[in-house]
């Protein structure tokens, strides 16, 4: 492929409101455009690198035995209605009628369609196991699409569904699915771990997810290498350390807090650290509302608050009507001492002594609160996410260290959730007619593009995997318009290279070689060549290996040969 | 790939309400499964040929010099409205809002989203000529879909769109197009023809579409090969062929035709043929009902109606008041005789003589009604579409021989109206900033697959051409479950040519041979290997090309090379 004729599309500027780098340099490479709010336009070179994980993710899934489908984004609402999921999504599934106003919905994931359709086609336990899958753009109607490709609303999706006719096929048949995602992540050239995850409104019981570390994403995950341990911070029990609270120092004070309204400004306003303040929240019990207290630089799980007796599942903050009316006064300075609903405390907050928390009066904190002395202990639970320094639940004496992670694969282990729901049934080995047990699994095809350059960066662009490169080899020529010899030689190497099947990109453009080494760059393309006069001169070719520093020298003589045994094809 | 661990899905019965072959065919294979009312699930074998004919579409297009780019489905409705189509479009266009009551549509198609797109990427002449395409799910909301996939909501569609910087420029990219279609249908195995066509909804002024000639065709396409002659007959032009009316035999006379609604019950009832007839049809003018009249063995062409001074454009058929009010009479028995409204008549009824037409009352017709005697001549015009016979515009001596056509691909010299209406300019070579002329190019990858089925299929199932079968190789076992012979040479020969690279499907099942025979003739796999204890005791094995009667005894030594001479692979 020559520049010329191929729409490069590199930009300097970004728009004010990119925040994250993958974004910014999706942009700036050419490989997105936005056409409105969470929906983008995928140009040449960004669609190249989408196809190479698409291929890469389709191959595996072919390997594993699953069998490519393709239903319909435009479903209708009658299955959604029969699964219950058609009132219990909530507006991110999209609605709308057709011109006979029948009720419809872009599919943002396929269990009622799939359900359905191979209930009509499997009967009996000589066609199981069966997996299907397919590559299917599906629609999120985010509230705040951002991120680029990463939380957009119209994206990419590898959706498998396997079906078998007992607990243990479907177990089976998930452990196929869950090594089939490590060698499709391991291929893409990634660095993935496989954690335990919540299932959601997916539903079902076990659930994996496997998610590309990177600074930038929007999951914690808690890691122990030596204990083998992976979870999302979410997952992890965090049960009571056993430590009491130490004796009170401090006497009971109210002070003055004008303008506090978080835990920050708290810190700031007393000149304490988080770890002293108690944090009080209101959350919605079967009874009125219920006070849930935190270590102040702990965060609330709502996985773990709405799994206690008592507390309406989903979680619900309550509103600010409630607040003022069980407290006497708003957030950001209520408290528990005093507080006449039921309390439930973090069992970390235990071992808390002489801690600040709201005096449930507007602008007022107490001081040096202890329990027992100033309020009596209340139940005690497991409440928060896991931080750093948590310990490992596989092994207690080692500490977790938590990790930013983006979710690019949840696999789930359904049980007969969505089978019974449209009755899937099928005959067993002894004739009986059984409830099919399926197991479904997804990864985000468009978002792993954005996952790997969030860890494959520099400050000059992308730096590809060879195995979702949109090209492996570059050719930048000097005085391509010019020299003769230049045109010759490059054009040689750019056919050679084609014919060998080894994807090229020739800069035959008539610009300045800065502007193409930071196109090139920027564009992270994993092999440069550079060819001048000098260097033929020589019957040399200028190499560079994006991300290094190092400048080759190669023969011109053979050079073909010596670039693929450089190149690390694992396709 | 073997069938015990495929979704054949083949099945024996159909709905009642399939009306075309390649529907029944396309179910009753295992190949599509409707979800609702147009939108349908693509089964394995369906999706495999889907594949194909996307494959064969892209490498053309790639050939052709085109980058494949992605556009997003869901569109904004502000480019639409910019456009001016927003208004245009009719309920075809599915347009709902999202969650912040924002307008969007489904895309039925993308010159919005290119134009503003490429209007952005484009400054120069030097980045021209440049076409760009897409493989893309497109809905439209088709009031009655029908006939399985070919006419139905969802469906995929590869779109191109070129910008060039000149009419000229414009010119050249229309013939690449061009050629790359014709290339592209003859590899994907099918009998087509390139006709002359309107351009509609979507625009522009010169237009072809590319047919796939088969009985159950929607469209005329009126064809002369030693003319070099093929047009929608929409688009082929039908001049006064100077006969003058012969003279009146017979006298005028009110006849009562009770019940009669149509020509077809007007001939049963007088037993006259239809060229005897006249049918007037009432049209909105400009200023009141017009009335066209046709000989009864003639259709009108709405195109050429609305293309009349003083008729409304689009054409729009009077409703049954305006037609009481015009006529004194209802839709089935009006004429001519003693109308007070504008008159045109299609230039073929200045010859009729002695015709029938309505009465202008109730279930009253006239019979040997002569121009001129019984009512002055009309203003004639070209009104209708040809048919059989009608003289070859190319060269009025030959007869066109009309053919059913279904429409697979579409290409338009758009010119200017979207890049007008997106103000999409570029600076040419003497630095000016110049409007960018358009094409557009359009191929319905989904409805091939049942076009090529139209025109290859057998009482046993489907034929399917080379290049685009779901399996180039069927192996029917004879006793596989019984026989280890049978089954250790299947299994090698299955092997065999899966490593050669030849799609292959052993049918393992523990069924019938004949089953196996019937459902591999119904899946249209074009070759199929027998293996039986007996040929294998003679070191045979039967072949059978699909859509041939003649079984052949091979070799077994060297099977693999015998099949591979006998494929003919375009790909």
């Amino acid at each position: 492929m020559k520049s010329t004729e191929y729409l490069l599309a590199t930009v300097r500027q970004v728009p004010a409101d990119v925040e994250i780098v993958s974004h910014r340099l999706m942009l700036r490479a050419g490989m997105i455009r936005q056409l409105a709010s969470g929906i983008y336009n995928w140009l040449p070179t960004g669609l190249r690198v989408l196809n190479k994980v698409e291929n890469i993710v389709r191959d595996e899934m072919n390997r594993a035995g699953a069998q490519e489908v393709l239903m319909p984004s435009v479903q209708p609402a009658e299955i959604w209605r029969e699964s219950g999921r058609w009132d219990f999504f909530g507006p991110e599934l999209l609605r709308f009628k057709d011109r006979h106003e029948r009720d419809f919905c872009l599919g943002p994931t396929h269990e009622e369609v799939i359900t359905t359709l191979i209930n009509n086609e499997i009967q009996s336990y000589r066609q199981l196991p069966a997996n299907f899958y397919q590559m299917q753009w599906k629609f999120r109607d985010e509230i705040r699409p951002r991120f680029g490709v990463m939380r957009c609303r119209e994206f990419l999706m590898k959706d498998a569904y396997s079906f078998d006719a007992s607990r243990q096929g479907m177990e089976q048949s998930y452990q196929v699915m869950y090594d089939a995602y490590c060698s499709a992540f391991r291929r893409l050239g990634l660095d993935f771990v496989a954690v335990a995850a919540d299932s959601g409104a997916i539903g079902g019981s076990v659930s994996n997810e496997f998610h590309v570390l990177a600074d930038s994403g929007e999951d914690g995950i808690g890691i122990n290498t030596e204990a083998g341990f992976a979870a999302n911070v979410e997952m992890i029990d965090l049960p009571p350390s056993g430590a009491q609270s130490s004796q009170p120092n401090k006497t009971l004070a109210v002070v003055d807090t004008p303008g506090v309204r978080s835990i920050a400004d708290l810190c700031e306003c007393l000149s304490i650290p988080a770890s002293k303040t108690l944090k009080t929240l209101l959350v919605r019990g079967d009874a009125g509302p219920v006070a849930l207290l935190l270590r102040g630089d702990h965060e609330l799980n709502q996985l773990k608050a709405a799994n206690l007796p008592g507390i309406a599942t989903p979680l619900q903050m309550e509103n600010v009507e409630t607040i003022a009316e069980a407290t006497g006064s708003e957030v950001g300075s209520i408290g528990p001492v005093g507080l006449e609903i039921p309390i439930i405390a973090d069992y970390s907050t235990r071992a808390m002594s002489d801690f600040v928390c709201g005096a449930n009066q507007p602008d007022r904190h107490l001081t040096g609160v202890n329990w027992q002395r100033d309020l009596p202990e209340p139940e005690f639970a497991d409440l928060r996410k896991a931080v750093d320094g948590d310990p490992c639940p596989n092994d207690p004496s080692l500490p977790l260290s938590v990790k930013r992670g983006i979710e690019v694969g949840h696999v789930f282990q359904l049980g007969t959730k969505y089978s019974e729901a449209f009755d899937a049934t099928c005959i067993d080995s002894a004739g009986d007619s059984v409830i099919m047990w399926m197991g479904c699994y997804g990864i985000g095809v468009s978002r792993i593009v954005a996952a790997a350059i969030e860890q494959n960066h520099d400050e000059s662009g992308i730096i590809w995997p060879e195995p979702i490169a949109p090209f492996l080899v570059c050719i930048v020529p000097i005085n391509f318009q010019q020299s003769d010899n230049v045109a010759q030689v490059s054009l040689k190497i750019h056919d050679e290279l084609a014919k060998a099947g080894i994807e090229v990109l020739l800069d035959d453009r008539d610009d300045r070689p800065g502007v193409k080494f930071a196109d090139m760059d920027l564009i992270g393309i994993p092999h440069r060549l550079v060819v001048s006069d000098r260097g033929i001169a020589k019957g040399q070719i200028e190499y560079k290996r994006r991300g290094t520093d190092d400048v080759e020298l190669l023969p011109a003589e053979g050079i073909v040969d010596t670039l693929r045994s450089r190149i690390n094809r694992h396709g």
